[in-house]
């Protein structure tokens, strides 16, 4: 029987892809410390689980295809205290980030339209235009770099008249990469000249830890209003990746009405986590600051350790909770499943991401790993030690 | 900028299109009797919010791309409850039986591939098999044959290269309508004859209202049980709409592999929603009883007027929560229009589902309406009485 062409055609996450080796090595009691994965250890807030026990409905019913209007005036009035203009009019509910992806993929793209994506990209990017039949043309970036964007003409050669948006995540996954202002603004102004949206992933926003770094948003860039779609979630921002709740804001009347069709196409998204999302509201500013505090030291502890691994070549992370670092081995998928099933140091080894899945071709991701930075101080100074360690070992094997 | 295809020509919901006039009559202080859309108002049971207190994580993290393992286990057990067997490996857990639905197209059908359908079919199919390019091919049924199949033959001349599946509900939305065993087995020959899938959406699957029908779940046919899959949800049987929980299963592990791409894409179902659900399996079995008690009831009471009413047509609905009657009205669009914008009776007015969002050309099903009998008893009394009254007052402004 039939299989599309776009269920053949998508990956396995890259991320979970290992699992099986990761479970196996933990029935043989190994302790695997996870830096593949984007999951925090930081404890999700009171305030959200203050609003989840606030829900006191008989019925837990549907609820209005553009989210709950309190969790509207929560999302309106957390852009505003980020500078970023949107009503609640403006904004429309997603079950996470990834819906709301997908589904403004969708509602501007046919089959065979093209998506241009700084490389290397969060994985799922393929999935997600892979769903619309759209294909993703790569804007390569390098690691020498520190993975920012190339020149605007470098980036005007990939345009064609298919061409029908930038995707982009700032501050990036995998990269840890912050683009500065000119970025942006070029990023601006070949949307503009080009008749294209920009949709910009901003799920890491809070997350920069240089005081010299200026964040700037796209959304705040003048005369590009209309062409900019805003993607946000509460998953890394309050710990709550599991609530799947995000949102779309654009001041694009006209494509969110089109994007609503999807919205309603899924009735809505789960009722009791917006209502508890909602009341993220009444976080405290203590919360942001410490969580930020957090992951600031263990960005310079991780970085610290990877400097001073010989072979290793790493940018320091700018921002988000990850950094891709280029290892000195062949084939890092191979190296990242040696260390499930034929490596430990002292009872314990290294779940990494492979750099391939951050690639359209998976071979120029091959001498590169995505390490998370979202887990506990003990766990990155573990992993760094083991993958120290490990890295000398795996190359006087292959000598 | 681009609009993509499938955006342009996805309805809006024909449910929740005519709500900006049901609302303005609500402020002019009219009571809207709402037997538009399928939300009980029947509580959910307390297992579901025992679950949702005992979960006491801290970090609201992602949780297993397939589903909790618990409730996977829930439902396992639950379709063996009903004589149904599908191991935890054989489930997939999504958002909403929505979601069921869109992974398991996108998962069979490239764009152009065909879809048959028994119509009318409930409204969102056509925006599920919209975001995958699928063309919905409808199978017609008839008010006369109590929305029946028609026989195989005429099935088969609807089959093409291009049809990858059969989706039907059973019993049927907007219908009512159980299908017979006959049917059943019918569809399951086609199915293998043609080799294609049967995708079945037994989201009503504990609603049927009378004792001599016996219910024929299309995955005990056998012999075809790789070309099987069952979409299900909590949305009904446990009036939990907005819990946007769901399943897919089925006994076929290649195509589960693919459908686990779409569900790896997003990452995970709501996980603290997926924990409520898990305990469903401790909800009474007085629950279940009474809630299908209290909707025979509401069938019988809605019945009873609607046979009475002149001029109307009306099948006896055998399941579900839904009757599609036919009005002697010729547009029941601008029916519903006038019932909200100047109709009342004792203050009251009523909002109905409009027929045509439920045939593929909506000229089709322009002279009836789906009327939904999950309300109250009180509500559909009303209801049934202003419908007549409204009939007999806008049929004497046309003469």
């Amino acid at each position: 029987m039939n299989i599309s062409d776009r269920a053949l055609n998508m990956s396995f996450s890259p991320v979970r892809k290992l699992l099986p080796y990761s479970d196996a090595a933990e029935k043989k009691g190994i302790t695997v410390c996870k830096l593949n994965i984007g999951q925090p250890d930081i404890v999700t807030p009171d305030s959200f689980f203050d609003g989840l026990h606030k829900f006191q409905e008989k019925v837990v019913k549907y609820s209005d295809s553009r989210g709950i209007i309190q969790l509207r005036e929560t999302f309106s009035k957390s852009c505003a205290k980020d500078g970023m203009d949107f009503s609640v009019d403006e904004i429309l509910i997603t079950q996470g980030g990834s819906e709301a992806i997908i589904f403004t993929i969708l509602a501007i793209c046919n089959e065979g339209d093209e998506v241009l994506i700084p490389e290397p990209f969060y994985a799922n990017y393929s999935s997600f235009t892979g769903i619309s039949g759209a294909k993703i043309v790569p804007i390569p970036t390098l690691i020498e770099n520190g993975f920012h964007l190339p020149s605007k003409k470098e980036i005007e050669k990939l345009i064609t008249p298919k061409t029908r948006a930038i995707l982009f995540s700032n501050p990036g996954n995998p990269t840890g990469t912050v683009y500065r202002e000119a970025e942006i603004k070029m990023l601006g102004e070949i949307a503009k000249e080009h008749n294209i949206y920009l949709l910009a992933d901003e799920v890491y926003r809070e997350f920069i830890y240089d005081d010299k770094i200026e964040y700037t948003s796209v959304t705040n860039i003048k005369n590009i209003e209309d062409r900019v779609i805003l993607i946000d979630s509460i998953s890394k921002h309050y710990s709550a990746c599991g609530a799947r709740i995000g949102f779309i804001a654009s001041k694009n009347s006209e494509l969110l009405n089109y994007i609503l069709k999807f919205c309603q196409a899924r009735l809505c998204a789960s009722t009791i986590e917006q209502f508890a999302a909602a009341n993220l509201i009444n976080t405290m500013d203590s919360y942001i600051q410490e969580v930020k505090r957090k992951y600031t030291n263990r960005r310079d502890l991780i970085y610290k350790y990877l400097k001073d691994i010989p072979g290793v070549i790493s940018p320091k992370p700018e921002g988000a909770l990850y950094v891709l670092v280029q290892l000195p081995v062949e084939d890092t998928e191979k190296f990242a499943q040696w260390l499930l099933t034929d490596y430990s140091l002292d009872n314990k080894t290294l779940l990494l991401a492979p750099g391939g899945g951050f690639y359209k071709d998976e071979k120029m991701g091959k001498d590169k790993v995505r390490l998370s930075f979202c887990s506990s101080e003990e766990d990155i100074e573990y992993g760094m030690i083991i993958l120290k360690n490990a890295l000398t070992e795996y190359n006087k094997l292959k000598i």
